[in-house]
């Protein structure tokens, strides 16, 4: 196909089709004469996962670059290209620190919380530094028990991972790498609402009960 | 205390306080003489629940003056006020149609969804409009099992609301209006931060499966 036709097809702008070809991100199209170019399926394809990654997961260029390069090393696993990814993923704005010792003080609210979860958490992911952050901001915002609250919610997002992850396409790694990417994002207001929803009904089934 | 001692206590500018009094959010102090009023504990109080429903929550005023007037009407009870504060906080962009035939006509993906996950989820709730919401924009990016995925978080998410909803303080409505609108928002990057750690650990766990 022309480049009209893969712009078309991918929603992506010309300017960004042009871009990623620079940044070496998309493979350019088989130079048919001087002043044309032919694109592929597979051009598609990989606009397709540049779109989700940036648009959709809303993750920065580097990061994206990163998981790009995931993609593109020949025999890699399906759970090492996965691994990577996520990790690639994640907001870890900060490095994880090696020994177990450095995790507790650099993050003590979270290995304080996910201590309690036994050896299905292990602290050594990029989303302890996530996990910090979130029961930090609760606690200086009035809201001490949330870290707490992780004993609670642990057993149930472990079961809602672990479904997931059943849930991963394993025929192709791109497909894979974008679904797990993908749902990590797009799942997260999904879980939202559903628990705003819960918390509403319980409200007003409270509410009845005392009106009975 | 003097204007500038709560001030400092609650941590809310001057303007803010002095905002609040004309807007009719916060009572005015007990005029001492011409110069100056003397302000009391539940000042303070009442303060930091603003401060906890617009900054923390990041509520709109308009939403924020709602659930104000819900805590100020006596002989309410604890039921009824948490059932109003819920719902004047959710973010409700449109307001939840009353028959059933319209509602699965308004949010046909969210009411589809609902219906797998039995009585326990009455769909009458401003979160429905959510929930619609973040299913649409995950089929839109090229997620469409989101709407799948409900029927498996369903009962993990209704079981944290329950235990939430069980560890609420029931002394006093303010402070348990307080704790729902806060932990709703404030919780919600803690769910976040675990899933991600979850998913994170059991791409690890899986990869060594595979080298081992």
């Amino acid at each position: 196909m022309q480049i009209s036709e893969l712009v078309r097809r991918s929603g992506v702008t010309l300017a960004s089709v042009k871009f990623y070809i620079r940044e070496g991100m998309l493979a350019p199209g088989e130079a048919v004469n001087a002043r044309r170019a032919e694109y592929g399926e597979q051009h598609l394809e990989r606009l397709l996962v540049i779109k989700a990654l940036t648009d959709v997961a809303g993750l920065p260029l580097a990061r994206t670059k990163r998981i790009l390069r995931v993609l593109d090393q020949p025999d890699r696993s399906l759970a090492e290209m996965l691994a990577e990814a996520i990790t690639a993923a994640a907001d870890d704005q900060d490095d994880v620190p090696r020994a177990e010792e450095d995790l507790a003080a650099a993050y003590p609210r979270a290995s304080r919380a996910i201590a309690t979860l036994g050896p299905a958490f292990r602290p050594r992911m990029p989303a302890l530094a996530q996990l910090d952050r979130a029961l930090e901001a609760a606690e200086a915002s009035g809201f001490p028990t949330a870290e707490e609250g992780v004993g609670l919610y642990g057993p149930h997002v472990q079961a809602i991972a672990e479904a997931e992850l059943a849930g991963l396409p394993t025929d192709d790694p791109a497909s894979a790498v974008r679904y797990a990417v993908l749902g990590t994002t797009l799942v997260e207001p999904v879980l939202a609402a559903l628990r705003r929803l819960a918390h509403q009904n319980l409200a007003a089934a409270r509410l009845a009960d005392d009106e009975a």
